[in-house]
Formats: structure tokens, sequence, C-alpha cells
């Protein structure tokens, strides 16, 4: 009774599709991972991914629709990856729910396999990233912790693109801890591209603890502000591929009776060499984030990630792909990173 | 190597289906909500869902089948939304998992186009909603709070239909702390309908707090009868549309040492009127809730709203809407709560 | 504006097919669960399942694909109850997620409509099901429970067939607390099957409980040995079908202070007979747990059930089941359960 769902390309079946449809694809990767710090250094990692994406029109031409990605990483639960909907139309794309902060205009993607995160060190500052660092903790009782851990996630994105040149505005509305939103504009000149974009967050956050409806009288006040620019910059000029991010920003903290500013920053650049079915890349990312505080009480080191990668495609779909990379933070020994495993699409 | 799902309705190829089939429909909103008595007062609400529906048939003609609904709600955690299995006859409808209630016999539909809920507080004692005031709670401690709160949803459902006239019966079968059931009927007369239906829940509950297995000698017991009959009666008329619904209710509470009998009654109407694309609805509706307690200690202030919304049709499955409401519960003031956004059906 | 999934077991399609698909199948039952032993001896129960499978093929014919089934019991939680990638070639099929123990070889399938687990009992020290009697507790503070409790669910395996001939081994890899592996071989002659399996695992917990972050002291040390050997026969003789399965293992427990070894066994037989529609099945299993320690302090007593159950085609993918069986575990009285449904595919 199995059913079997058409994969076809075959676009003369869409001149009679209904105005709106469901469709499918998907992804999936098996592989190695191997970190030098861990207890047990190889670990197996698998994942399935299922895209749903649904779309229609409106009489007058409006394009309108939403994606699911439903995911499942080493047979654990089934996650919501990124849901979104969007309407679009000659006045550009309005979306929301996971859309993309409007400041990122084109980051680095990562080497490897699987998550050697050279990206995600480049990346520090850009996005909603940032969240990360501004969770400054307080040790409150009662088995709770109070915080300021917040999230930075916008839930609104509208851009506009004509020709070449692109302008994003994206923010967080509706939340009572956070005011957040970004702006972003991108050009693409041939293969060529650069993308600006300012970023700016006001946390303001008020929490206490309460045993079974009663209040402790344990409160944690924070707030913090802070101002992130991002530059981007890249290409593909014949075989080979490059890509960079800058990003600059200054933050002001006031939790828990601790205040501080901090100017940080972070950049990564990647590129890549590709002959035939082979990809050869290779990245270097930095962040310093000037003894910013750290949830659990500690500082966040200075972090640098660098690593080369390299990836085989099979065909159909499928690829093989590695990576080693190397890791340090703050003052911590340098570790080695690596992974190694195939990557599907359906 | 995106896979298109074949999104037709040309019935032509259905005469070559297997007798089981899987297939999908979806919808999505995305737009703004206003709540007056919110700190922010705007936010923003997106959600997906994928309707999952599998149907096959018996080589002598029973038909069975299932409905999975997937939603993400802001980009949040992925759920099921309702999930129903059934078998069809000659004989009627057999569902079990995420049946209607019996007593419902067709309520009001909300107005605007998200959450203005005017229909919630006309349906606040039919179906499984009177769980929400079924929930007398006592602090417990150890962190911990001992409540009566049960959920009064129905997993059985038979229905049979005759022509115009049909009959439900459902029931919650297997909880140890609820005993529920209800009957319903309903008969159509032209495009008019009427409906009488009726709800008993027993539920008696005893529970205690244990610390890492080893009880700490606090316990909480609680028990309360409740009868509900409703009724509900509307019609399409040319381009408008009415819809109403009464209950009467009547509950005898005796939780964690106190005693309380209550009548309850909840009504509401909605009207509409169709031009072309454009729909525009009123709706009112009260609950007097006999100042039954409710989780927490407070007394369940008696609850009023009523609200205007318009919903045009963009065509292809889209649909813009809106709408404004004032509500009221108990002595508090009124605060109005409106929303906008596309509904979009694929 | 639904969207039919063409439905079609027609391979003639599947010559225009891209290399990598999605498709889907689904499974749903619906009936009615007999406990003596409970307050409620009969409950109700629903459930419905969706098969995604996606497959696809490189250039030089490697096949490669996952599966991810979601499923949602009793209307609860859409939940993931499988998910597995995979790639086979003519080196033999590698995967990783929710992989077979490779011990497995074979086991007995159960009995009735949905849950009578007479297979369990005796699958009690097979495949990974043993973690069920190494979760030896300590009763901690602080409301937290330290236990040895782990997963012994493999991540990897490796199976080469030729012929009539397979073999299979498979491992938990990555894990700090538990090293599992297993080996299995099975020889197919006619319909009929013979198989042995052998599975090892070591598990070496600390565990400790802290407070806010803050480590109280309490600490937990438990380690365990466990070798498992397995034998499993059977096959298709006519009407008539039969399985067995055997397990012997030795397991050394040294938590919390204590020490035991244990000689443990478990064994099971299936019958069935089919006439046209109908087929019966009988099952006898038995597990001796030779005074094993379980979770909360007691004994695991030995375990007893047996049964018969039958089940009528109705055509279509849908089919009608039920069984009867008596369970006896360690001193407690017997008990009778029982199950009646309707099973459907889809």
């Amino acid at each position: 009774m199995k059913k079997i769902l058409l994969a076809t390309t075959a676009l003369a079946f869409s001149a009679g599709f209904a105005a709106a449809e469901v469709s499918f694809s998907g992804q999936a990767k098996m592989g190695l991972n191997y970190d030098g710090a861990a207890e047990k250094e190889t670990s197996v990692h698998s994942e399935a991914v299922l895209y749903v994406a649904m779309s229609g029109e409106t009489d007058t031409g409006l394009a309108f629709g939403a994606t699911i990605d439903m995911i499942v990483e080493d047979n654990g639960d089934l996650n919501n990856d990124d849901t979104t909907v969007f309407v679009s139309g000659a006045f550009g794309k309005l979306s929301m729910g996971a859309v993309p902060e409007a400041d990122e205009n084109g980051g680095i993607a990562d080497i490897g396999w699987d998550d050697l995160d050279t990206d995600d060190v480049a990346e520090n500052l850009s996005g909603d990233e940032l969240d990360d660092y501004l969770s400054y903790s307080f040790i409150g009782g009662f088995n709770e912790t109070l915080s300021m851990n917040v999230s930075l996630d916008h839930n609104v994105n509208y851009t506009y693109a004509a020709d070449a040149f692109s302008v994003a505005v994206s923010a967080k509305i509706g939340d009572e801890e956070v005011d957040s939103y970004a702006v972003g504009g991108r050009y693409n000149f041939g293969d060529a591209y650069v993308g600006l974009g300012y970023a700016k967050h006001e946390i303001d956050v008020s929490r206490s603890i309460s045993v079974v409806g009663t209040p402790t009288g344990i409160t944690f006040e924070g707030s913090a502000d802070a101002e992130v620019v991002t530059a981007v910059a890249g290409g593909t000029f014949g075989a080979f591929g490059i890509a960079a991010i800058y990003s600059d920003g200054s933050i002001d903290i006031d939790a828990g009776g601790t205040t501080g500013s901090y100017d940080v920053d972070a950049f990564g650049v990647r590129g890549s060499y590709t002959m035939d079915a082979l990809t050869l890349v290779a990245a270097y990312s930095e962040a310093d984030m000037d003894g910013m505080p750290t949830l659990g009480g500690g500082t966040a080191g200075d972090q640098k990630r660098y690593g080369i990668g390299a990836a085989y495609d099979l065909g159909g779909g499928a690829q093989l792909a590695g990576g080693v990379a190397r890791t340090k933070t703050g003052d911590a020994d340098s570790e080695t990173i690596g992974d190694f495993g195939i990557t599907m699409s359906f």
C-alpha cells in the first residue's frame, strides 16, 4: 500500500496545477564527528529533514505560501527546524516566523560535513547570535536560576529587490522584554556582491522566583543595549569562490547590579575551489568578545577557529564531505575537531 | 531535487487510485494581533498547518481513515493539532482521538482574523470547555501545586445520520479520574438547522505530593458533578447567515474541603452578510459563571465579549480578514482587542 | 483546495522519476484495550502514523535514503517513532539512527490487536531491552533521584547479505556512559531460518546532584557488564507459521555500593495458522530475571505471558484483530489482558 509521490521536475505538469499546492523535498545526513576535547572523541551523527512547501497565488497575482522544516536528529524528537509564512508581489516580500534578520546579507557557509562551525564564530554578533552573550546570570535560590537570557530572533522581515539591489528591514515585534530591529542592503554585480547591515537590540528584563505561586522576594533586574554593524562581500570567479564577513558591535549591560560596556568584533573569510565533482574549502574566523560576562558568571573568551574541508559530489543528490578544524576559546588550549560523512538531498 | 506533489483536483485520476491513499492539504496565517490590556499591545502571529489525510475502503465498502494535523505557531514547536481515526458505513461513523463532543451540534464560528474568541465565551460550558472551570486548586508544598485540573476531552464518538436528522453519542473512556459522556441530535431543514445536546461530567480526584518517591502526607481530594444542556440554531438565508448557541449548566464541587453549587449559563449569536468577495460579521456572547472558583483561589467572573469583523476573498485560497472586539471579565474594565491578517489555504 | 497525492503503484511512472524522491505511506489503529488489573479495566486506543520515505541513487548505483515515522497516539503529542538514514550497495548496508541491534535476527511478533506484549517478555534480554533492568536506583535528595538508567539503543548497524546468509554488526558509538555492541548471523533455507546473535554491554555511570549549579556532594557511582546470547528459529510451512527465540545472559552490577551477579534467560514461541482471510495465533513467553534489582529498590520478578489471538483481513488495507493473554510477574497474581480493534494500512 505504499504511496509514491511523483518526484517529477517535469514542468509540463505545472500548467494543470491548481492555484494552491503542497510539495515536499528532503535532506539527510549520516557520518562521524570528532572532538579532541570530548571524553568519547568520536561520535556518530544522523539526521533527516522533511521540507514542506505550500504555495499559492491570488487572483491578482500576489504569491503566498509557507514552509515547514521537520527534522529528527540522531533518532531523537521530531522538531520544527524553521517555519515561515510569506506574501510577495511587486511591493516586495513580507515574511513572518523564521525570518532572516535584515543585517544578515550573506554570511559565510560552514566547512566540512556537519558542524565545524567556522561560520558561527564569524557570525557571533550578527543576526540573532548575540543573545548567547546577553544572558548574564544571577544565582537565585529554590533550585532556580534567574538570568537575562532572551532570544533576539526576529519574527517579521520585509525585503524589496530591484534589479541588482535589495534592501530589507526586520524586527522582533510583540516581545515584552526585547526590542530589536535590523536594516540591511545588498548589491550584486556580476557574480560578486557587497552588503551592509545594522542591528539594534534593547533588552529590559525583570524576573523573580515564586514558589507555588508565592513570590519569594528574590528578583533580578537586567538591561542591555547593543548596536552591531556588519559588512559582507564575496563572489564566484571561475572555479574560485570567496566570502567574507566583518561585524563590529558595542554593548552596554546593566544586570544584577553589575554594569559594563564592551566593544566586540568578529570576522571570517572562506575560500573554495571546485574541480569537477570535488570542492575544496578553507576558512578562518575570529571573534573578540572583550571580556563580556556569560551565563554562569564567567567571562566570554575570544574565539578563533579555522580549518579545511572537501566535498565530493556522488550524483543523484548525494555528496561525501569532511573537514578538520582547530578551535581556541580564551586561554584554553587549542582543540582539534573534524567530521566526515554523506549528505543526501531528495 | 525538489519534489512536486501533483496538486490536482482532476477526478479523472481517481479511477486509478489504489484503495488506500495518503493526501495532503495545508493552511497558513500571518498578521497582527492587538490587545489593549497587554504591555506590548501589538504582536505578530504566524502559523502553518499540514493536514495529512489517510483513507481507504474495505472489500465490503466500509470506509476507514485517519487525519493528522501538524501545526507550527510563531516558529515554535511542531505539534499535533488534532488526530482522529475513523470507520464509517451504513451503520454510521465511529471515531476515536480528537472527536467532537456529541453535545456540540454546531457552535458559532469566531470573527475577525485569528483569535477574537467571541465563540469561546459562548461555548464556555459545552463540549470539553468546562474543564477550565473545574480546576479548583489547593496550594501544596515542595514547589508543587495540587489541584483538580483534568481534561474533559472525549475520545470516542459515534454519529448516525439519516436524511436531515443526525444523532451522536460521545464519551471519555478509560480515564481513572473522569467519567464524561454526551448525546446530541441535529435536524437540518433547507439551509437552516436546530440542535440539542446534553453532557454529563463526573470528576473524582485524589492526588498527593511525593518527594523522590516518598509521600509527604500532603494530599488533595476533589470531586465535581456537572450537567450541561446546549441548544443551537442557525441557517443561511440568501446573503445572510446566522448562528446561535445557548448552554445551561449545573455544577456541584467538593474540593479541598470546600463545597459549592453553581448554576451557570452562556450564550452567543453571530450574524454575517456576504457581498461578492466581502463578508461582514458581528457577534455577541455572554457567560454567567455564578462565582465559580478558579485555579489559584479566585472567582471566575462573568464574561462578555462582542465585536465585528470582515473578510475579503483574494482568490486562489487567500483571504484578508480582521476584526475588533470588546471583552469584559468580572469587575475588570472592558478591554479592546483586534486582529488583521491573511489566511491561506493550500 | 485539497491536494491529492497520487496513490499509484504503477511502476510505469517510475521510469520518469528523478533520482531522488520523497514518498509517503501510513498506518492507523482504533480499538479497545482491556487490563484486568487496572482501575478502569477498559480503555480506548487510537493512533495514526505517517511514514516518510526518502530515497535516491548515486551515479555509480549506490542506493541511499532515510525514513521518518511520525506518530500520534490517543491525540497526544506528535512524535518521532523511528528515524533511520542508510547507504547500501554491493558492500552491504550501513545504517544510522533507529537501527536494529545485530543480535536481533528475528524475534517473535506480538499477538492480538495492539499491545499484549507476549513478544516483549520473550525479548527481555535481546536488542536494547536489557536497559530496563540496568537502572538500579539510589534515592538522592533535593527532589531528585540518581540512578543508573541508560539507553542501550544502538546507533550504527552494518549488514552484509550474500544469498541465504546475512551477517550484521551494530554498536552504540559516542556515548560517554555506555559501550555496547552486537554481532549476529542468520541463515535462510527455503521458507525457514535460524539465527544466532551476541551482545556485550558495558555501563559506567558517575552522577551527582547540583542545586542551581552548585554540587551538593550527593553522588552515585554505578557500573554493569552484561553479555547476552540469543538464538532464533522459525519458518512458514504451508498455512502454518512458527517462530521461536531464546536468550541467555550474564550480568554483573556494582551500583550505589551494592554488587550482584545474575544469570538470566528468556524465551518465547509463537505459532500461527492462516485460513483465507483469517489468521489464528498463539504465543507463550517466559523471562527468568534471577532476582535482579530494579529502579526503585525492588526486585525484578520472573515473568510469564501467554495468549491467543486472531486477525481477519477486511481487504483494502484494513484488518480486524483481537487477543486475550494471561500475564504473571513474580509472586503477584496472574492477570488477564485483552484487546480488539481495527488496523489500517495506507
